[in-house]
């Protein structure tokens, strides 16, 4: 089968075997969207060596006691080892010995067939397109912000970066009720939250607005942005970073401890609301789509993917 | 009077007119200890100028109505606005037009004269010694972790640095009933925790315990600790940050997400728990007090609170 993968001389699609793990499902993949994390992977972080991909739509083509087989399904990327205590607490996206799809120590969704536990995945409801059940992931991980921070309809939250993790972290927010601003460079990416009714500034704009959040969502991928959240947090705010990048970020510890900041990574989000939402309608993730590409095109949807301007990057296997 | 006082030109001991603020008490300083935070205002730190220091005991000499006048009292050192919402609800702490004792546009407690709002000074009981009354405002920091921090007897600690606020930090968690491992690299000063029951490993046996802790506290006041207490800690988990110091720290970001840590600043605390306990003799502050100097020889007494080995050095003006 096909398979977009990174080595040690870098990002090819290649013709492989199809995945082992025969306790698990085997997964037809009809699409998979690019994260930025895969660009981040191809550049080296995680040291990840395999297929990459994390967001999929696909088709149940085999698994242990045909459970799910023909079904349409969307999966949880973090596969645990069943024992641990958060596994058996039905939680495994901080098992120590997990895998992850495309990420750690499991081949990915950018190929024709992926494995995952039948217990990762969940059937897409009929009404749901491929082109948005695929959003899934993403949505599962910006409504992760509401497990890290309290973001309740009296509280004013600012999200940094326009792309397409940014707006659906903006869109997610603004669910709650709660004041959004959205900070970007772009000022077409920030019409697509400002049509569904949330405020948006440029960054000149928002350096402006110090100490005015209760909360800010970091979903730039650029350290820059860190003092800038910092400067928009109120006393005792919340940081919540959102983007996984390479390298190391300097910041003034000693601003932490005089106005109290909070600081909280925030990765996977739980997928059953998510896949509800997309559903309803209730987040726009159409206007995220930018284009489509065979996977056999994969290391060229990968260069379009990091393009100025571009937000989701399908592959069809 | 008498001061000990920093400008453009450093550190000397000034004899200056008595503080203004007539609508404020005046207290006779009788002791005051030195902070690190004074030697890393004395080194650049927050660019505070003028009479240093915020940990003191001492007696009211005149007040407004005269109430308190003969009292020996300690102080909050954020003396607020009065007028915003923080101020109205009893936590001047974070207003932000604050001045605080010593670091933020009000002259300090390194002197034999300061004034406080009538409101930011408490009784102290008769039962406890001046110089164990002049431990309220770090004890009352040190207890301001479990404001930030969710610590409870479930839970494991590591405390990073076994100077005088460390020391304070691990007992005062340890009172909550959590299994708490101080970390330091001072055989004399693990001692002192250790007879209080509580664990001690080197820096070296520490790096071992990967992932055990569901809280560590940071106050060492280096920045190479951060990192050493994230792989202390097990997936989101918290690290308190107490100590503020000049300069940046390098962080990797997306380690913090990976592993949702949360890092959460805490400065000052609450004193009336602080001086409970100093007048239970719950905490130890006996084995932390190293030294005693004139006020007059406030120059000398600083250059050996900075000298390694040294914990709490007072003042008498």
């Amino acid at each position: 089968m096909l398979a977009l993968r990174v080595d040690k001389r870098g990002l090819a699609v290649k013709d492989i075997d199809l995945p082992e793990r025969n306790d698990e499902a085997l997964v037809r993949v009809t699409l998979s969207g690019i994260c930025n994390t895969d660009l981040e992977i191809a550049r080296g972080y995680a040291g990840f060596k395999g297929t990459i991909g994390h967001e999929f739509v696909g088709i149940v083509e085999a698994a242990p006691e045909n459970s799910l087989v023909g079904q349409r399904v969307v999966g949880e990327i973090n596969a645990g080892c069943g024992e641990c205590e958060l596994c058996r607490g039905s939680d495994p996206r901080h098992c120590p010995k997990r895998t992850v799809l495309g990420i750690v120590g499991r081949d990915g969704a950018h190929a024709e067939f992926l494995k995952l536990p039948v217990a990762n995945l969940l059937p897409v409801p009929d009404n749901i397109a491929d082109e948005h059940a695929v959003f899934a992931e993403p949505l599962a991980a910006a409504f992760g912000i509401m497990e890290r921070a309290a973001v309740t309809k009296d509280k004013r939250v600012a999200v940094i970066g326009d792309g397409k993790l940014g707006l659906l972290c903006a869109q997610a927010v603004a669910l709650t009720g709660a004041e959004v601003l959205l900070i970007g460079k772009h000022a077409e990416k920030l019409r697509i939250a400002a049509r569904r009714g949330i405020e948006t500034a440029t960054v000149k704009q928002a350096v402006k607005r110090k100490n005015e959040f209760d909360v800010v969502v970091e979903a730039s991928g650029s350290a820059a942005a860190f003092s800038m959240a910092l400067d928009l947090l109120r006393a005792r705010g919340v940081l919540v970073l959102k983007s996984t990048f390479e390298g190391t970020t300097e910041i003034n510890a000693a601003r932490l401890v005089v106005d109290e900041i909070s600081v909280v990574g925030s990765r996977c989000g739980r997928f059953p609301p998510a896949i509800a939402l997309l559903r309803s309608g209730a987040i726009d993730v159409d206007s995220l789509i930018s284009e489509e590409h065979p996977l056999s095109k994969g290391v060229l949807a990968m260069e379009r993917a990091g393009k100025k301007g571009i937000l989701k990057v399908f592959l069809r296997p």
